[in-house]
């Protein structure tokens, strides 16, 4: 247990300093459910430690959630707190740090009418819209981090003691997230570098289409000129350097958002909103989804593509070998932060601004007009797998190997 | 267990009922600890039963107050988040109402700078300003109730064995608001009735002045024309009848802000800002405290009575008699909302503009002009004992007796 405590207080460090690498006087920001609240506890101290100024905390609770699914009216679900959503904005504006814990059980919404959860994420999406852009172009510091709760362990563990599948889960993240090295602070600097080492590299290469060969998969993606491979951590507008999640084994870019013909199918469950997709096809014509079908989730998926014009698009596309850590544990964690790390995936809704030369300068219509999609989500998917082969092409037609059977061939 | 559990499920249907008085298609803002999180799912549950359309929860956690008043820079104490406060302007706008449970350790503050405290209740209170006339107005229904904490049960419970005292303060609340009697809901109805009756007859009587008598206090508080006694429930400003503290035994109204004299001397501790301020006296001259000395917290006290302009002059005179359940309890529960329903009381800060005719359409010059003190705080201390005699002065110089002895005398 005395091993556990050390543990998590170097989780809370890497989020602190790596994560979003606090400033003095600096305010941070930490959206958490109230489960979580040792840790969090253990973040603000880190953050005071580190000369922060002040701890704002945003609670949530699973339950509360459920519940109101479960017994408030259908209107209730097309509002939300609009004066909040200004708060973000105002802290955003102000130079604060955004930390967002999450610990959701995968299956919270499990049997929520699906009209319900499409109406509250419309709702939260529009009133959230400005801070939206400020996070996607990297306008202030922030982080996606997870920690355990008892229910999402028990579906990662089922066939663990029930008091042992926290535990269990913990330690999952610690070895994902590096917290199991001796020196986690400088695992995540030398990590870092070599995504950035990764992205810099395709970037350079300007590939003006990716192709994706795999069962199921024949899709092939236009990337928009001028775009920009990401991976690890970046420079926020104040120049200071930052890791938006954790774990993050990913190098990704913005597809053009016209430019996507083909057939793609998942390779790992999607949850969206707690409910599970999986089993699915999407075909793309001209950037748009045309046709889709589902094993599981289908009325969930249909949702999903019409939640506004931008939702049938993709908006990102990250590739990451089939052997990196979370892969190779061989764990299904039922949460995107984890599952996005241990495979390629694409992501339907809003591209990432900073994807682009001068993105996050621009408006959306100019980001529009450069071929990136413009959405109120995102939801990335996995489609990569041990299988999986992808080329680039380059301006000149010629064809350069990028993955070969899941891994990187460059 | 399965006891205390039925007892929990009925002080929530209090609180939704009796309390607030929760409306159809309505929002219910609750203001929570995160210890208290069970209390507050009941409390959702409950109000969605009754056909609330949306319970929005805003947590607080009491060891992150702590730690940010130990490790924050001291300029953090003189900001607050004016955001939320706009957010609680216009949710009480829309009709929403408004319950705050709290659950705060008497002595967390303990040891902490004053001028830190100062400044933070300055920011809240600049910030919270117009909500808290929406409040003191009664334009929305708003309750506050209390829900232990493991160290405030220690505190008020320090020789009971560790495991036991959260239990018995649980019990020693569900006593005192009457969750023990066979019908909570009927019993409150009754309670509500005399309550008001009394502070009819009080108010018919327009007396001119009240004089205390008691060891230590011979105080004399000119009473405003127009003037209205309060007590129970009463109607919020669309007649929706509600109650706003949970226990409350008081009759109150408004002093003139300019005709207070005398010597008053406190008869229990008071808590404020996580500090306790005991043994103190005030003396009044034409209704400002011109001189005050404490045996304990003078330094506490003193910031008190300097927050601004009107934290020097009363806004507030209550009267309990000693025979109150709270005090034959005989239990100090170091929290004002119990420990102000066992005593006679005034309070140092803001009138409630309910306490005079018409006041509630005023604007705070008027209220002001009308004898009305007017503050950014509003502190209530306990002056009542079994010795305390206390004469009501009429338009024509006679004089009756109101309370004898700590009893009422009418
Ligand atoms: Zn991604
Ligand atoms: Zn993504
Ligand atoms: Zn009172
Ligand atoms: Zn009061």
């Amino acid at each position: 247990m005395k091993q556990f405590e050390q543990k998590l207080e170097k989780y809370a460090e890497l989020a602190v300093k790596i994560g979003v690498n606090i400033q003095k006087d600096q305010t941070l920001v930490v959206n958490a459910p109230i489960s979580s609240a040792d840790f969090v506890r253990l973040v603000a101290k880190k953050a005071y430690d580190a000369g922060a100024k002040n701890v704002h905390v945003e609670w949530n609770d699973d339950e509360l959630t459920r519940l109101k699914y479960d017994m408030a009216p259908f209107e209730a679900f097309k509002e939300a707190p609009v004066w909040k959503a200004k708060g973000y904005e105002e802290m955003a504006e102000n130079g604060a740090a955004f930390m967002t814990i999450k610990s959701t059980d995968p299956e919270l919404l499990k049997g929520v009418d699906p009209e319900k959860i499409a109406a509250a994420n419309k709702a939260a999406g529009q009133a959230m819209d400005t801070f939206r852009s400020y996070i996607q172009s990297d306008k202030v510091s922030w982080l996606v981090i997870s920690a355990p709760s008892k229910s999402w362990a028990a579906k990662v563990f089922p066939d663990a003691a029930e008091e042992e599948q926290e535990a269990k889960l913990w330690e999952a993240m610690f070895e994902a997230t590096r917290v199991n090295t001796d020196d986690p602070v400088a695992a995540w600097e030398q990590h870092d570098q070599n995504l950035r080492e990764k992205a810099a590299f395709l970037t350079e290469k300007q590939y003006k289409q990716l192709a994706f060969k795999a069962p199921g998969t024949d899709l092939k993606i236009d990337l928009p000129t001028g775009h920009i491979w990401l991976g690890g951590g970046g420079p926020n507008q104040d120049g200071v350097h930052f890791v938006a999640n954790m774990p993050t084994e990913e190098v990704f870019t913005a597809p053009s958002k016209d430019g996507v013909n083909g057939t793609v199918r998942n390779t790992k469950p999607l949850n969206y909103g707690g409910n599970t997709i999986d089993g699915f096809t999407l075909t793309f014509e001209n950037g748009k989804v045309v046709d889709y079908s589902a094993e599981v989730g289908g009325d969930t998926l249909k949702h999903l593509l019409d939640t506004d014009e931008g939702a049938r698009r993709l908006g990102e596309v990250a590739l990451v070998p089939h052997s990196s850590p979370i892969s190779q544990s061989g764990i299904l964690f039922y949460n995107t932060l984890y599952d996005e790390n241990a495979s390629n995936h694409i992501a339907l809704g809003s591209a990432y601004s900073t994807c682009l030369k001068d993105g996050a300068k621009m408006s959306k219509e100019e980001l529009s007009k450069n071929g990136l999609n413009t959405s109120i989500t995102h939801v990335d998917f996995m489609i990569g797998s041990r299988e999986m082969d992808i080329d680039g092409v380059l301006e000149d037609g010629t064809t350069e190997a990028i993955f070969r059977d899941g891994e990187w061939a460059i």
